[in-house]
């Protein structure tokens, strides 16, 4: 499988954290979101995603090539083809629960944090982007912390990792780094901890990808 | 069960569609987003939807209080407590495709042209929103438009119905509310000419829910 995908990209880095979870091999395939104002916009990319967003999944089954956008059916995909070690739980209510956390950060948060809202409260309506972030992201993670205060174990879904978590843990970076903190957000700070003790959002991190800037750089 | 939600609201009426589908008897719990100011602020709601949004599905089970947000994560859940009839295909690939382009129109286009989106850059940026709205809803439409072009069938993946077609009709009925048409989507238009023929799409469409306004009135 290749990944298309931009190491600082939330989304991103959810679906890497899966398949480093599941132990799924892939070619990492950078695609800058601000090299030359972003090659996602580049015709090569856009017949990929026509939304043109990271990340993009990409193989070949039997000669047949198949693509994939939006990472939560990346998730989803990944969960069916390789369902050992699970990133949901077996209980459907709770599987219901982890897909409700991961929904509150992928389509509650995130689209309004993204690089064209923020362009264009910027550009367009002249207003402050960084506000207008904030705005949105403590909104959401206030509802978040809010949910895994009355059901959170060790992980936000029970005591096993989910997909809740795995859309946590670069929300929390974005929460931190947009919104200038995440001390607010105590329930979900010791979950995050709990996750970046695990290999699979080590390896997933950021700052470990090909085309992240050098340290000093 | 028991849904709250709202007639007009497009996620609400995701679920509404998935229930008449699959045969699931519910009660009708409206909540206005216009009354006061908007119920879903109320302390009751905010209790059961931090994010304040509707809907939120509640049932029992064996005397325990359920509760779910998120219309993504109710369709799943009532796929995988009433697989019959359907709403994903069987292929893992064209199941992830259905998920895709749900989440196309789930994380891509309507949290945008949501309610509070759409008061911060009227209020707080003093701005126009109903320019803010038509510009993602059609950046939306044209990278679902493309991709439908593509792969579609009868349906927005293959020749039956899916979750992609379930966030279709609503989303078409909010570019056309919003965006003054929805002449460039022709692909997406016949699909949706198709949904509109099957009764669980007409049980489920706003004009026929207990909150509506009367004809008239």
């Amino acid at each position: 499988m290749r990944l298309y995908n931009y190491w600082r990209s939330s989304a991103s880095w959810r679906v890497r954290i899966a398949l480093a979870h599941k132990g799924v091999p892939y070619e990492y395939a950078a695609v800058s979101l601000v090299k030359d104002g972003g090659e996602q916009h580049s015709d090569v990319y856009r017949a990929l995603n026509p939304l043109m967003q990271v990340p993009t999944l990409a193989w070949e089954e039997e000669g047949v090539a198949r693509r994939l956008t939006q990472s939560i059916a990346m998730l989803e995909y990944l969960e069916e083809r390789h369902p050992t070690p699970p990133l949901l739980p077996r209980d459907p209510y709770l599987r219901a629960r982890a897909r409700q956390l991961a929904e509150v950060i992928n389509s509650g948060i995130q689209p309004l944090q993204n690089l064209e809202p923020q362009r264009y409260v910027r550009e367009e309506l002249k207003g402050d982007a960084a506000a207008w972030t904030r705005h949105f992201i403590v909104r959401g993670m206030t509802a978040l912390e809010e949910e895994a205060r009355r059901t959170a174990g060790d992980f936000l879904v029970g005591d096993a990792v989910s997909f809740a978590d795995v859309c946590l843990v670069p929300q929390m970076f974005a929460t931190r780094r947009f919104a200038g903190g995440a001390e607010a957000f105590p329930t979900l700070a010791r979950i995050e901890a709990r996750c970046l003790a695990l290999p699979a959002f080590q390896q997933a991190a950021p700052a470990r990808q090909p085309d992240a800037p050098k340290e000093g750089a």
